[in-house]
């Protein structure tokens, strides 16, 4: 059990947007809505996923639409407390505790507010380890839960329960109401008890987070090694490629943001081309047309000078960037996991091979 | 307290078309799901409003999409009990009956099959004492009742719960949800208790219809008078204007089926001409120019021999119709009332003044 505050909140939103591999939208805005909430309310006491009882209440608090959407809608402020009474009504049991669904600049950020505002505790956990673009994609569907009861709520005060056959059917039904809303809206979905966070979740992703977020932060700071270096080596990060981007490719089909971005090598890495898939995150890294890297595992760019994360919607010509692997959560690449988010899944035709022995075997 | 069968089944869906005023959808298809749940399940005790506790949970049961559609997708059976389970489950104690939450073809037809179904009583009772094309446009509006709680379900298990924060906000999120589910979907909505529903309710509106329906079946075996006389007697219908159609202008905008039917006058009404414009439902009906009448009052296409009612979709050029006025509900005359459901909320610019004043006036 610990505290997180404002400064917790600047390196977990850094630190989040590097995991989102992509997607999981803008960590300014996410950042904004967490820290308003904590200098209303005060810090917010982060449990791991231990400290919690078995038979506890927990709820996953998210944003469903467009990041683009919520920067200019805003957040009322009563969505958290509409989630809440909505879950504990249904469930006739009070709240115990928050938590994130996925790491991303967006989503790791709004549990926090909710956390903050209901005077709750956030547990260190979440159902990815990542960001991914569908509601199903979640260690939670391994583990046979629905998302369903799912609650869903405006900025105005309207408020939906939607309990669906499939996480498919969730999916078209919440999607139609967040159009009807005006294309985002807080929600609260795969509603579980301590017993199923702890066997499914994914343990210890707010303070990775945070660990990430000061590496970022701090890497310039270091006196030895190269601060890429030095970053690689505290992310944990597999190098993929350095280059310059010449071209974006982008298409918006259903509500999803498909594309395409194109480097040419820089550094040693000149006179080599790559390129990098993605479905709002990034799903696969080709060097000279030879796969580096597939979903599950994280592709991420990030800044060469400053090793930000960069968002796919923030890819734009002439950036330098670096592309970089990170090893997703265990759970991901079981038989199960693979069939959820696995590269087929994407319509990708490979099998899906480790980063870590992709890079040793391109060695 | 009394029960309705096969027999009775058919004479309020007969009736029930008629108060539909036009809209209501067909009732050919809402018969035959009230009859097949009888069939299987048994008669349905009607009780008279008077024999509710007041403190007793009653829930209206309609259709909301398309009344064609629902044809083609039909209706699955298991949708009451999924409305019952969902609103039993949100107010923690059981549904004492189902109701009606308007007059027309379906959706007089559909709490018949779900009370057959789930072995619960039927009330005596709707929101309307007609149908109306709008969602908030019942009585218990005027009593200050929300539409929300609103429990939705489609064929296939899907369910949703919504609470909005107005009653407009219900007509959007339960819409998009419909469209998301195929387009005709079962509801609950305005859950009252006993109280609510004696002090704003439409009393004994399943016995009207059954008493009309019965009325238009045997009008042509009275061998006194006229059968037309007869049936205006019966159905304390005032006569409008007797022709025949020379055109139907339509137009879907919105989820709502706009237009106006032409008719050229047959017998006394020779050389005279009127219309009737609808929104799903007939507003306004002219003679000569001459507003004759107007909602909340009832306007009624009748096929001249057979005084069957002709549902707005079904008007076709060269049918011969009558046109009668039928008096509303009394709670619809006043202000509040009119506010709803008065000429002026349809864009009709005239004052609301009762159909039997306008006919004395006419003479």
């Amino acid at each position: 059990m610990r505290k997180i505050g404002l400064h917790e909140i600047e390196d977990i939103a850094l630190g989040a947007a590097l995991l989102g591999a992509g997607g999981g939208g803008d960590p300014y805005i996410g950042k904004l809505v967490a820290m308003s909430a904590i200098r209303e309310c005060g810090p917010v006491t982060l449990l791991s996923p231990e400290e919690v009882p078995d038979d506890a209440l927990i709820v996953p608090i998210a944003m469903m639409g467009a990041p683009t959407i919520l920067s200019e809608k805003g957040i009322g402020g009563k969505e958290y407390q509409v989630l809440y009474d909505t879950v504990s009504q249904f469930y006739g049991k009070p709240v115990y505790a928050f938590m994130p669904i996925e790491a991303g600049g967006v989503n790791s950020m709004l549990p926090i507010a909710a956390a903050a505002r209901l005077n709750l505790p956030l547990v260190d956990v979440d159902g990815m380890g990542r960001a991914f673009p569908e509601l199903q994609m979640v260690t939670f569907t391994i583990g046979g839960l629905s998302a369903t009861p799912m609650a869903l709520t405006d900025e105005k005060g309207n408020h939906v329960i939607f309990r669906t056959i499939t996480n498919k059917w969730t999916e078209e039904l919440a999607r139609a109401v967040t159009m009807a809303c005006g294309g985002s809206v807080s929600v609260s979905l795969f509603t579980m008890n301590g017993k199923q966070m702890k066997q499914y979740g994914v343990h210890g992703i707010v303070t990775r987070s945070e660990r990430l977020g000061a590496a970022i932060r701090k890497v310039k700071e270091i006196q030895e090694g190269t601060p890429e270096d030095n970053f690689l080596e505290f992310s944990q990060g597999i190098r993929l490629f350095k280059g310059k981007i010449t071209d974006v490719l982008r298409e918006t089909r259903g509500a999803f943001n498909f594309g395409r971005v194109m480097l040419d090598g820089t550094g040693s890495a000149k006179g080599h081309q790559a390129s990098v898939t993605f479905q709002n995150e990034n799903l696969c890294a080709e060097v000279d047309g030879k796969i580096v890297g597939t979903t599950p595992d994280l592709i991420c760019l990030v800044d060469t000078e400053t090793f930000a994360p960069i968002p796919t919607d923030a890819l734009k010509y002439g950036k330098r960037v670096m592309v970089i692997g990170l090893q997703c959560f265990p759970l991901w690449r079981t038989p199960e996991g693979l069939e959820l988010v696995g590269p087929r899944y994407f319509g990708i035709d490979t099998d899906y091979i480790p980063i870590e022995q992709r890079a040793k075997e391109g060695c």
